[in-house]
């Protein structure tokens, strides 16, 4: 796929294969129904109308779909949307298929797994190794499909296993600076920090809130999960509670979701590289199509502060990794 | 004991027995060692300094002992002191014990743990029953001796399950009033809400939080315990997940301590019943020495806020329950 | 009437009588004027566009309109609307009237009085008494009518009276639960404490806030009622203080309206009975309609909040009352 | 008095006249009584202890007696602390009486109600200018020697008035620079805006907060009393409202202590006149002391902030008005 | 031109010339492009739709054109809104310009800067002058032409010298109450606080933020160029430090912009006279348009408020100044 | 030196050289002056009381005084103190000077400096080497021994240049993890982004704030040397705009000092660094005196959070760096 979706400016056609991923019906001023729809391929989603709609293209045209859509990029009240001109299902002679079109991790699977398994191997401390290695196997499918969100940040398959990825190699740089933090500690921090998720979150595609997610939530859940793998290791001492401590306090304060602020320096910096690794997740995002000596688009967990690309530093530096 | 060290006003003479609840060392500006003792009777306590110190004395004068004290009470910045003219300590012809000096729930343990009892009992979902009567009978002994907290409200011995006792009263005065609350959910989480608390603090007397009190705090250890008791007694199904939800919600919002707002109808009434109570407890504390017509001391757990009583207001009304 | 316009579902079909509660005419792309009526019955109210009238429709419906309805819920952006295939305004052949379609407290204006008048004589205190007979004597007629807001909680015809009937009710239970409670003082400041709106609101349907509603507010409009008819009806020392500190405080904090916080153990029992009161009725109001199972729309005055029905409680369970 | 107390610096002697403001009785270290006494005079005021006092001293050195007193200024944790060398009462001889030592308003009592006589004058709207004049009647003795606060500004005799007659200069010359404002109902706000501080505070020396101050203060105080006047002078209209929300409005904001924020534009800027008046008040009397080049003391009513006196300022600049 | 824009109401007939201010390309449901322009004149502006546009017609009415109109004002989601009947550009026997369409201060450059320099001569201080002077010189022709923002206060031709105007000659009536005040550093502080402004912002028509603007802001912006002017006339000392602090201090805090907090008397005025007038402008703009006993539009940079004119303040008492 | 001060016990007894920090006169109760001095040496410094000293001791005992003292460390008020049983100041034959009993940065200015140097050469961009080489050029000397911060973290000789060296190591390991970011910016902004603690700050021994330090801030006075040093060296371009930019963004927000929000990503970026760096010293500085299993004393730029020495850390991994 040349440019994609995303990469589309005002004025712009679009001649190309897309997957729904949301259809919501309407009535419009006219009384007859239409269907807002989310286009997508990996380069990220814009919005189109389809008016007048049957109850044929409702059906049709219903999420999880991949259509051949034709059409010019236009705004709307200072957002993209798609003008759609013809748009129809596509068919098996088309030789297209969803994973085409899903935004995915730059790292495979079997890539992220083997980083995150030889940091594992890192771990000294044998108990913290051991449960960090019990609970990722527990998860592991899931661990390495799920994304890190529904929103904001690493919100693509494979995106909470490519964060965990990340995170590992800012830690382990971060070591070596800081000899008087704990590694083992750390690493079984950053492993197991959002794997919660995998419960949190309904999947890969689509993702939504569970109903344990919602009342629970991801770290009060990691946070049991590691007291009860201590228990079935027969693990005991201070490890499984520093642990829990670290996955309770990762979100820095209460307001934030933490129930207990960081008392324990990993747990301090564990916020801090979480922190850091999203936020450059997020500006690499929000500043990608954005042209030298232009603003991005309001980015809303940054405070909807707009970010700046300075005109003297060369495009293609954004394009790497 | 007549009338008790809290009651005591400036230039009142005080010669009883009382409790050392803690004993600190310094060194006065004479260059000798001195030691500030909390004396305490079932009232409550007053502040002392024993100037001029020998190391027996110091020995002799330690926290948990029974003394004979006499002197005179002194402001001291604002504050009442006790200004010591004798004391020693308590020998066996004194004929006094330790528990006479502490101060307890206005209920015994048999009489508590007969109404927690008789609400468990009418509880009629059999898995939300289980559970509580799973996890009351496990921390059965600490949970009937335990203050509810370091300070503020409820610090004394059962004062715990005195809490929860009052709370269940109140609880079932609300089900009667809104009967489109859900009274097995509301009891149950009544009952478990603070049990945490069983191994967030050190004990009855002089308690402090232990190690897991402040890395994981008793919120989150009562969530996990549900989880576990759940297992254990095979129990699946929404009870146990909701039952984690009103613990991990009742404090209300993330700034005091809760990483979930509470998101079911029993879980936002379990908050207000818990601030009703110990509220209603505090200001009868603060109240309780004022004499109509006169403002209490500031209570630093309601915003630091003083109250009035008011002089039409006889004052026997304060002494009841 | 059967279901109720409130409890249909995107697709149910429409027929019934309905009353226009607001109509605001609007012009569309078109160029041709519409009409954007608020259609209710007992059970709630539902958003439908009337497009393309003549001037003669935008007189006949107009708000307080009586109208017999055909159409189709459909969902406009996430909220339920009526998509209209046909009205007309009803005539005396239809027997209907406005009174039928209004909702009101489920206890009828004598029976609150009555139970308000029983509250009344149980106050002791003469002073108190006669302070609180005078005023709800004055405003009777009002008080028995008038909505307790304008929209969140109680906002119904004798919404008001119906609150501070629940109110008392609580109150009672409290006074028995914590006897060191002041229960005159308790009673007179919750018939007071909202009695104010019967000036700041304009009245049962369609309330709107009045010039002095705005300017003065109901809290200070009934402070200064105490205060002139303890002079009125020659009553001195500290009750009408107390009373008008009750209402004063009764917001809990400057942030939420109130000029002083409660200083007086009644005063803070009273801001957390009126708090308990509306949201559980606000909570029986948004969970009403809910499947178990299923979450409730978000709550505005309850921060948003989405509220959870949990599957095991029985669905009978939230009709009672 | 040529110097004053508060002008003296660390190291200087004093030899003067003074009144004790307030005496505190202690118990030293030794075991003897001391006393903490606040001497002042019109320059301000200085702590100094009394050591080993006798009972008789303690009856001789109470708050309101005039006193000799030798000794030296020296610095006690970074605050001037009178060192006593000797003291004495002072007798008859000594032609000195306690309002030479009493901090006043720089105009006189008849200066200041001729000034604001002469503003009640120049109202046009007749209500307003009845209703201002007969609550300024009502409360003429104690509006003239009332403080404007316990602390902050204008703690001093007549403050209240003073305040208000500056504040009256300075909406005069608003009014000229914007014409658009309404001077009537300004004028008539200015005036009565903290007249509630007669019934607020305990009177003119050493002053405190009122019962009535406390649970409702003097916003709420004034917006009755101005209801009321109304009342008594048969007049209706918008006039008293308007009055009232001025009153109710004027700290600007809940957290502030207002129930509603201004809503009329008189409002508004009689809120930023209170503040500009009260914050000149406080500077000037922060900076008086500070030498051109140095920092003030911080100021506990402006966020704690210390003011620094720009050295080419010359020193007489601050010691006119 | 008679009655102006901003002076209709809803079903007032429009028959006029405008400048579109904005004009914005959208689709409608029909699949037609369609312009949203805001027309103005001296009173204000209004929007309006030119539904089914031509190719030709989007270069016609683009932003800056001068067109004559004719429809009526409509009420649309509670705004107001010009239905337009027939629209054209202006040609030139229309004899109309841009500059009789665009709103601007009430008083000529002329006058303005006549009046500036009038309180630069009256700066006693020489260095303090000549900082001033260099300053205003070195920005003349933007100073007198320069908004002060882009919407809020004084969002026309000449707003910022005209603030500046204002404020200096309130500044001079604060001096004359409240002598101690250093007139010499306030009025240098009135006339510079703000220059940075046409730095910041693009322009007199049409504002818009500058990169520098984004990224520095004015009140950087101007203390760095005081720095430099101190630099190239060879000023030493402390004043040139003392004014550098009053432009970075006038925001008052952080949270406003401010990277310091006022620490000198002249900088908390400044901050206040800033704010008076800026509300001053901004209640007269909002209060302009209404009748007495009704309510303005919310005034969004005054917390949203809404403001009452009373009944009793004669009309054209608004229109003064 | 082999234990020093700071790790020293109650109990413990002391004899040592150390150097007076600061001294200060204070009155006993028993009428005589005392000195209170903070005695120091490499491992930090302790509290300690000269009784009754003479006008030759306040003279002698003066700070940065060198002496020879003897005690005996133990508890006031929760803080250690040195009781003195001997003090004399050092002279010749104790062969001890200054420079020994100042706590520095682990390297040497001249390992400092070269590092610094070699990631100034590493900026390819020749406009931001320029600028960022001038202004390190300019303030060497004083950059080279500056503490960054008057208390909190990196307070110590050196300190400021020691932060700037370990975030440009943290800003190397990130700009290799995230390639995307701009090195060229992210080094120079770590360079200069304290550098204007030169001039707000006093100096490297007992610091203290200037007046432009307080009254301006290192922020803009940094911000402003960029502008200069830009227009010195005839630079053009956004370069120095992105700079000032950096500088004032790094404190993250407004309530932080900062007067803009980063809203370029390597300002963002730096902010975090900034962030880390610093808690990473605070905690190594608060964890090194405690023992595994304890709990460290309160961190005053850290929310006054304690942190707890995890028991299966092994001590000297403390030690390292």
């Amino acid at each position: 796929m040349e440019q994609g979706i995303r990469k589309k400016q005002v004025g712009d056609r679009v001649e190309q294969y897309a997957l729904i991923r949301s259809s919501v019906r309407g009535i419009a001023s006219n009384n007859k129904p239409f269907l807002t729809v989310m286009l997508s391929d990996k380069s990220g989603e814009i919005e189109a109308k389809l008016w007048g709609v049957t109850p044929e293209d409702e059906v049709q045209y219903q999420a999880r779909t991949l259509v051949y859509v034709q059409g010019e990029v236009v705004d709307f009240k200072g957002r993209l949307q798609l003008k759609v001109r013809s748009i129809r299902p596509s068919n098996e002679h088309d030789h297209v298929q969803v994973a085409d079109f899903v935004k995915s991790a730059p790292l495979t699977q079997e890539e992220l797994l083997a980083n995150i398994h030889a940091y594992i191997f890192a771990i000294e401390n044998s108990k913290l190794q051991r449960i960090t290695r019990h609970l990722v196997k527990k998860h592991q499918e899931a661990f390495l499909t799920s994304p890190a969100a529904t929103k904001n940040h690493h919100e693509f398959l494979s995106g909470l296993a490519y964060h965990v990825n990340c995170m590992l190699d800012l830690g382990d740089a971060l070591v070596k600076l800081y000899p008087h933090v704990n590694a083992d500690l750390l690493y079984a921090g950053i492993i197991l920090h959002d794997l919660g998720k995998v419960r949190e979150l309904s999947g890969p595609i689509d993702t939504a809130y569970t109903l344990e997610g919602k009342l629970i939530g991801h770290i009060s859940l990691m946070a049991t999960e590691i007291d009860k793998a201590a228990e079935e290791l027969g693990i005991e001492g201070e490890e499984p509670l520093m642990l829990q401590h670290l996955i309770l306090s990762h979100h820095g304060k209460g307001e934030w979701g933490s129930p207990k602020a960081p008392q324990v320096k990993e747990a301090e910096l564990l916020h801090y590289i979480d922190n850091v690794d999203a936020r450059m997740e997020m500006l690499k995002e929000a500043l990608g199509p954005v042209s030298p000596g232009q603003f991005s688009e309001r980015v809303q967990a940054m405070e909807f502060r707009q970010f700046y690309k300075p005109s003297f530093i060369p495009e293609d530096n954004e394009d790497d990794s």
